[in-house]
C-alpha cells in the first residue's frame, strides 16, 4: 500500500507493477480511481497516486497537472460515453422514442455500475461543486438534456407541460444516478439484470 | 471562518455565536453538518468544528468523542425518523398498503431534502463503509425492509417472487435516495412538490 517505509533513507521505493500495457496517464487514472473511491479524495495524496501507479511523484507531473485533473477526467469518463450514445439515439428518428429512452437508461446504468470502481460516488464530493469541474457539469447537463429530448419525443412525454416534463426528466435521471447507491449495497447482483430492470422502471416513471 | 489567526499568541479566539438555545452537543452537530457537506469530511478538523460551534477544541471533548461520532449521529439522523414513521405505517393495517407506501416515500424525501444541509451526500463517503458506522447501516437496512414489507402488502407486490420483490424494493429505495442527487442539482424547487412527485414515481415503479 506504500504507506510504510518510515525513516528509510534514500529515494522512496516504488511498487513494481506488472506491465499493464496502459499509458502512464491511464495508469495514474486507474490508481486515482481506486484510491479516491476507497480512501477518499481529500485523504489521497498525489504521492500515493504516483506510488500506486508505480512511478515517482516527480514523474507523475509529466503526465498530469495534479489531483484535480485526475478527478475531473474520472468524473467526465462516467458521462462522456453515455452522451455520445445518447446523440446517436437522438439522431435515429426511425426508432420509437420509448425504445431509445429504454436503451439509453440501460447502457447508462451499465456504464455507471460496470466499472471496477464506484466512480459515481465521487459526484457528491464537495470539491466537485467548484468551477474547476465546470466541464463535468456541462457534459452531465447535456446528457440530462438528451434524456429530456427522448422523453419529450414519446407520446406520453409530448403531452406534458414544460415544468412537468422537467420534473419527470429529473425523476428518471435521479433513478439512474440513484442506482449508484443501490448497486453499492448489493454489488453481487449481475449488472445486466439490474440495468434492464432499472430501464423498465424508468419507462414506468416516464409514463411510457 | 476561523481559519486565519496565523501566529497570534495566546488562546485561539473563538467565534461568538448568538445564543441559539441549542445544547452544546447540538451546536456541534449543526456545525459538523455544515462543514462536512461544504468542505468535506476528511478536510474538516475537529478544531474547525469546535470553532464553528463557538467553543474551544478542548471543551468539545466534554460533549462528543470526536469527528466519527458526529458523522455517525448525522447519518443516523437521516434515517431514524423515517424508520419510526415506517413502523407506525406498518402497524396501521386498516389503511391500503399502496397509500402507506406512498406516504413513506413522500415523508422520506422530505426528510432527506428538507434540512439545511445535504446530509445524504455523506452516504457515499468511503469512511462510512467501516465498522464504526454499523449502527447507521443497520437502521438503513431496517428502513429498507419496511419499504419491502409495505410493497409486499400491496396487491402487485404480493404477486411477486422473492427475488423480484427484492429488486423492486431496491429500485424504489434507489429512487428515494437518488433524489439526493437530483435535489442538489435544483435546490430551488419546493421540496413538497418534489416529494409528492417522487412518491408517485415510486408507486409506478412498484407497479401499484
Amino acid at each position: 500500500m506504500g504507506t510504510g517505509g518510515g525513516r528509510r533513507v534514500g529515494r522512496p521505493r516504488v511498487a513494481q507493477r506488472p506491465d499493464s500495457g496502459l499509458s502512464p496517464r491511464d495508469e495514474l487514472l486507474l490508481a486515482a480511481a481506486e484510491l479516491f473511491t476507497t480512501r477518499g479524495y481529500a485523504a489521497t495524496t498525489t504521492r500515493a497516486v504516483a506510488e500506486r501507479a508505480g512511478m515517482r511523484q516527480a514523474s507523475m507531473y509529466h503526465h498530469v497537472a495534479g489531483k484535480e485533473e485526475l478527478l475531473a477526467e474520472l468524473l467526465e469518463s462516467t458521462v462522456t460515453p453515455s452522451l455520445a450514445y445518447a446523440r446517436e439515439l437522438l439522431a435515429d428518428e426511425a426508432a420509437p422514442a420509448g425504445e431509445r429512452l429504454w436503451e439509453l437508461c440501460r447502457t447508462d446504468v451499465e456504464l455507471l455500475c460496470g466499472g471496477p470502481h464506484n466512480l459515481g460516488a465521487l459526484y457528491l464530493l464537495p470539491e466537485v461543486r467548484t468551477e474547476r469541474f465546470a466541464g463535468f457539469h456541462a457534459v452531465r447537463a447535456e446528457l440530462k438534456d438528451a434524456y429530456r429530448q427522448l422523453l419529450a419525443a414519446t407520446r406520453a412525454g409530448g403531452a406534458l407541460a414544460k415544468s412537468e416534463l422537467d420534473l419527470r426528466t429529473d425523476l428518471v435521471f435521479g433513478l439512474i444516478e440513484g442506482v449508484i447507491l443501490v448497486h453499492r449495497s448489493d454489488p453481487e447482483r449481475p449488472v445486466s439484470v439490474f440495468a434492464e430492470a432499472t430501464a423498465d422502471a424508468a419507462l414506468r416513471i416516464a409514463g411510457v
